[in-house]
């Protein structure tokens, strides 16, 4: 068995796939296997029980917005119950950043990979990005956390849909290649391509029908919210990293992930199986009044953007952003650079200029992370380990080595090495 | 007399200059001294005589959009008649990219620095930025180049006005130094600066009164064009210039400027004198289709932003660049180090993440020009040296040596050293 030509058939596929962005859409509709008292949660599979504080935070507010509960004590008691199911988005072809929670009524954007393509089109949802503040995605479920909910389902997602639709779409991996040039990483600084997304937008939304007031509010809401791309570029990801998956004989990990208390890996030539193992605190900084004893373990499904050559896999073409996440302009160049150790191609979509327009690093191998003992780096936000407060901090963050490690005596196991 | 101490002075009054946006205005209203007859050039003062093609393109494109004459013969018959007179933007406390002539009918951006302090507002003008393609500002001046400054006057002008008076102004310098953390240097490349400029008027124009489809064609070409915010950059930049003008005994270069044939310095404390030699003829990547011989010598104001130090001396932050102006990321690196050598500040506002945030070289000392042979280093776009053509490329250029030796001399002579 060839399994550098497995990782090098399954990375190809991962950078050759060109996620459109091509409507928004209700979960209920699109998303496959979607249904009543089913949520959706960021990272590996995991119970009420064990779910830390935000997410907990989140599943309370998914169960308000929809109305199968009227307060937080109704809203516990029916998690508690087990008449809710529980299932991580990345089985339904989903991703969400920190909480990652989707429940049926939610808009979400709807990806679709080489929608011309003669192997049919293969598609990735994500929720819409809420901003900075009190917000579902870090475990808030004030009143307000909902009310921007129903806004966003009310009144943004019609407009944003029906822009996409007058645009055709938007281009996601070269949306991120022009961002990559423009200080972004594509994870936790995403201004560039945020701004880059809302220019793409606001002419449709200024002109579609409705509410002149709503129009201008939306296209306030997409630029000023520096994240605004983050979900659809997400799903852009998850879309790349799923074309690369199930590649026999491949050792290239497809998926990373958490919930806020497991970390866990899935790896192309592995099927469906999660490697799982205690999700670190991110070492950052925190924002006023907030220190590391506020912070949750590492949570979210944001991790698919370093599994597809961006994110921290991209830092160097991200200087600015250590005055978010900590360390000097070098430390982001150097997080680039060891990451070329761990991993299998260079992108060819995807350049730092920083680096001569070298492609960043891309497709991770099971077998070289445990070889050199370096994990892949991630850049995160820091959420608060109780539910119903939010963000903290952000910073860096690494997987445990022992996913990594079981993951490839898994492998040595089902190939017979 | 203490020269250090003066430059010291000058710069700060550079640094400490605040630039805000505040409106959109009809030149003759507002650009001290604009008058019917009169048209604004880029550079030191010029005869038709020996005006270059592209300038002289743009005189005849300003003619005919004034109505003062009917088709490019009556044009040039009046522009060599003596009945209009031609003078620099920058002796009317404007400036223009490229050609940079302005007329007094035409719509033109207001910049006021520190509009609340109690020294008096000081003022700065400069034109709406064309976009891509045949502009005035290269010397094109076919009908759709009128159009497109008709729709400018009619549609755009009133709309991004508006919007400048909902949002009630724009900082200026702060989205300077946001963008610069983005990519962009400030000159030549503004496609971050570009972006948030069109993400803070966005808003209020779809909310202004008016069409529908004029809001969203204004809000698209705003977007759409990666230099929409260059001109208001410039105009922000000659209100920090001006501010450090006229210092006793400083050797602070406070104007650098193009006209096509000369290239033009001032200095602060040698009063409204220019010290010219002909301009050169940049070094760069030419549009498919031309050569360096079709390229005009160095043309347009937009070294004011050299001038206040951003563009070529802040191109260590836009590494990507060089796809558009030649060279290596490296190179671009370079390029601002070598100006700390001839500058006598590093900015307060102004940083490059590349260099561990370090403030931009600003504040080019005559002395040190002279004393270490080292011209500034200019950013800039490449006309055709035929009239109506167009842009041809983009590339890197510097001053003549001697006009700065020869201000220097000047200097020593005024202050009797």
């Amino acid at each position: 068995m060839n399994i550098d030509q497995a990782n090098a058939d399954a990375v190809g596929r991962m950078i050759s796939t060109r996620p459109m962005l091509t409507g928004v859409a209700t979960a209920r509709d699109v998303i496959p296997g979607m249904r009543e008292r089913l949520l959706l949660h960021a990272g590996p599979p995991i119970e009420w029980q064990r779910m830390s504080g935000p997410l907990r935070g989140a599943v309370i507010g998914a169960l308000l917005f929809e109305g199968l509960a009227a307060d937080e004590t109704e809203a516990t008691a029916l998690a508690e119950s087990g008449e809710i199911d529980f299932e991580p988005c990345h089985h339904h072809a989903s991703v969400g950043p920190m909480a990652g929670v989707i429940s049926a009524s939610m808009a979400v954007y709807v990806i679709e990979a080489d929608p011309k393509g003669s192997d049919g089109a293969r598609r990735a949802f994500s929720n819409l990005n809420e901003g900075y503040g009190k917000v579902l995605r870090y475990g808030a479920f004030a009143p307000e956390v909902l009310d921007k909910l129903r806004w966003m389902n009310r009144v943004m997602a019609p407009l944003v849909g029906s822009a996409l639709e007058a645009l055709g779409g938007i281009d996601v991996r070269a949306l991120v290649a022009e961002a990559l040039h423009m200080g972004d990483e594509g994870h936790n600084r995403n201004k560039a391509g945020s701004l880059l997304f809302a220019k793409h937008l606001a002419p449709a939304v200024a002109e579609a029908e409705g509410e002149r007031a709503d129009a201008a509010e939306v296209i306030r809401f997409l630029g000023d919210n520096a994240l605004s791309v983050l979900n659809p570029v997400m799903a852009a990801c998850k879309a790349m990293a799923d074309a690369a998956h199930g590649v026999e004989g491949s050792t290239l990990v497809t998926a990373m992930a958490r919930n806020g208390t497991d970390f866990g890996i899935r790896v192309s030539g592995l099927g469906d199986e999660w490697f799982t193992a205690p999700a670190a605190t991110p070492d950052g900084l925190y924002f006023s009044g907030f220190t590391a004893a506020d912070a949750n373990p590492d949570i979210g499904d944001s991790t698919i953007t370093e599994t597809a050559g961006i994110g921290a896999f991209a830092m160097a073409a991200a200087p600015a952003i250590v005055t978010f996440v900590s360390g000097t302009p070098r430390d982001a160049l150097d997080a680039t650079l060891e990451m070329y150790d761990i991993t299998v191609a260079e992108h060819q979509q995807f350049t730092i200029p920083q680096l001569d327009f070298r492609g960043t690093p891309v497709g991770i191998d099971l077998r070289k992370v445990v070889e050199f003992g370096v994990t892949p780096r991630v850049n995160t936000g820091i959420a608060h380990r109780e539910a119903g407060v939010g963000q903290v901090g952000a910073g860096l963050v690494r997987p445990p080595v022992e996913i990594f490690q079981r993951a490839l005596e898994a492998f040595a196991q089902k190939y017979e090495l």
